[in-house]
């Protein structure tokens, strides 16, 4: 981590906007050199918020001049209608000037509450004080930022090495609740400084979401907020082609980077007290894969049972059972770390009552579906349904 | 009520089979004679019980000859094999023995605890015992033995009058998780006096259930077990047949029972506080109204803002912003007990903080949601999400 203190092309810098969270930062502006290309991925809930409208728009913006990224955290700036989205502009307005680039340029994103409106006035001069501080190292603050009721800062960073070459990759991301595909109440920002093409980028964006964020869920719901940045800064003399072995690399570290911020986003997850992984096999296409994988991660019954520390396989069989694409149970078998509790659609010969009590409690759950029906698989992280998941979300507002 | 105590040709007794349950009565037999025309609908999960799969077959036997229904509570004979099946066909011939009745005219339910085994020796002796005391009048102890979460039963009762004739309905049900379309962990038994054909009966029975217990959710998990049977036994001299005004005022009667069983079943859903009806209007299809009812039923962050009193109307938008079938949300607007909420996706001019407060605290919330889209409509009746849902089934089978 200590060898990553910065990527080539990215400043940032922090402020406390004083409105609905006090005493704390809660702006966050990122500056981006020009050399950048810019892969942005947003929520597909049709409930969009307004900064999500605008940012959409901005980001087709290819004009040769810096870009800045503006967060606020507290509003959501959803729900806000004409005036949210007049709000937002302002914003972008404001900092344009302040970075002497066109309004285009300046794309806002906003987690928070829901239909509340930002106080233009604070937000805009929490922005203005923190454009006087940017730096390259300040990675840290911005992490913790961007907060809602997440309860610590989500930041990965990863080097890799071509020869004698070597390029940086670094992000953070939130959310911890309205957490499901199409990425709920999540902001992620990863950056790298080699140099890629805008199709490419956009292209690697979008598999590798396919198997973190969107494959990730605690109680599937979706925000109106949610957005996926991937920054290449271009700063480094590494151009990434496609097809090359350096695409191949550069894939699969940011893929491990996704896969890192996804699993730190489920162990932050509201009230969880177990990050759950649950991975289907042998089915007879990828949907039915992630149908029967979703419907499991998202069933009440199964997500209390393992809070209490019970394997209740029956609840499993059952949500399996109503799952889209599921004809019958028979070829079914089930494990949870590696321990059999089901054999064919039935309790396991070999299930062990005492080695299951035991290896429920684990912090880290495997559950192994196996349904018998071909070759295809998905894997799905969540979250248990705890007490602490109601309280906290029952009080949200107040 | 108290007119109603029997319906002709069905008699019943309770017994207990000290197995699960210690010192309660958690068997149930129903004897019902040879006149009677039964519809019966079961679980659409594909993870089946063994009861169940029994059930669907001996029910098609049209003997001329009484038919009997055993119940039993504390175990559900789920995801038990080859013995669960064979555990069921014993007691099924047992019971026909008593009866001197084939074992295709027995048909048996199960509802309890996923993967464990009758105890068969106490489960026959148990409805060896019931059988000594068939009464026409303990429908209170018939409703109260077949509870397993459940917190009180649930026993309605209705007199239709055509002229100086009248027939007469009686019913119970039982369910308070694994609650939602195809019947979820429920059972329930509704019987009138009339005199109907098998295919009006299964008719009227499928259309009913369409609204009432296919249109309850508590947590969207389905189970093993549901069934609902309909009995109409024939005693009286009043033949329903199609297309009459006698159907009609049977049809919407029973219609009644069913929706009234319906909203007990949510009441007491496990760690409810409240009861929520869900009205979607202005669909452009049943299957978006549909779609949007359920999505908005079963989001556990609409449910714990509810079960919290906060009328949190973003949480919702969101819901609706995730359903399927929705292109965009400008033109929905909902209210909360006729308080305005969002108008055209945003908040609406006319919302008052105060009053949303004051109401959200009831016990009954009724949220309607105006797609703007079409004309359809469909109603979902579902619960809030407490921390005691958590707590019951964070520790059902210990």
């Amino acid at each position: 981590m200590s060898k990553i203190l910065e990527i080539g092309g990215v400043k940032l810098s922090t402020a406390a906007s004083n409105s609905r969270y006090k005493r704390r930062d809660d702006s966050l502006i990122i500056v981006i050199d020009e050399s950048a290309t810019i892969s942005g991925k947003f929520t597909k809930n049709k409930f969009k918020a307004s900064p999500i409208k605008i940012a959409e728009q901005h980001i087709k913006n290819r004009s040769k001049e810096k870009r800045v990224f503006i967060v606020n955290a507290g509003i959501a700036n959803a729900g806000t209608g004409k005036k949210g989205k007049a709000d937002a502009l302002l914003c972008c307005e404001n900092v344009a000037n302040l970075f002497k680039i066109k309004k285009e340029s300046v794309i806002p994103f906003s987690t928070g509450v829901i239909g509340e409106f930002l106080d233009t006035k604070k937000q805009i001069k929490a922005f203005q004080n923190a454009s006087k501080n940017l730096k390259s190292y300040t990675w840290n603050k911005a992490a913790s930022s961007i907060l809602t009721t997440d309860t610590k800062p989500k930041l990965v960073s990863k080097l890799i090495k071509f020869g004698n070459k070597e390029i940086k990759i670094k992000g953070f991301a939130k959310g911890s609740g309205m957490i499901r595909p199409d990425f709920a109440t999540l902001l992620s920002f990863v950056f790298t400084d080699a140099k890629i093409s805008k199709t490419l980028l956009d292209k690697i964006h979008a598999e590798i979401l396919e198997e973190s964020f969107e494959a990730i869920t605690v109680d599937g719901d979706t925000s109106p907020n949610d957005s996926s940045m991937l920054v290449a800064t271009g700063q480094k003399e590494v151009t990434i082609t496609k097809g090359t072995k350096e695409e191949k690399k550069l894939r699969s570290s940011l893929h491990r980077v996704y896969k890192d911020l996804a699993s730190m986003l489920i162990q932050d997850a509201e009230g969880a007290t177990k990050e759950i992984s649950i991975q289907v096999l042998q089915a007879r296409s990828k949907k039915q894969a992630r149908s029967v994988a979703f419907t499991v991660a998202e069933s009440p019954l199964v997500k209390t049972a393992l809070f209490g520390n019970d394997a209740n396989w029956g609840r499993i069989l059952a949500a399996i059972g109503r799952a889209k694409g599921i004809q019958n149970v028979f070829n079914v078998s089930i494990s949870l770390n590696k321990l059999p509790l089901v054999c064919k659609g039935n309790i396991d010969p070999k299930y062990s009552e005492k080695s299951i009590n035991k290896i429920v409690k684990s912090k880290n759950l495997t559950i192994k579906i196996s349904i018998g029906e071909g070759k295809e698989k998905f894997s799905v992280l969540t979250s248990d349904l705890s007490s602490d998941y109601v309280k906290i979300n029952s009080k949200y507002r107040s």
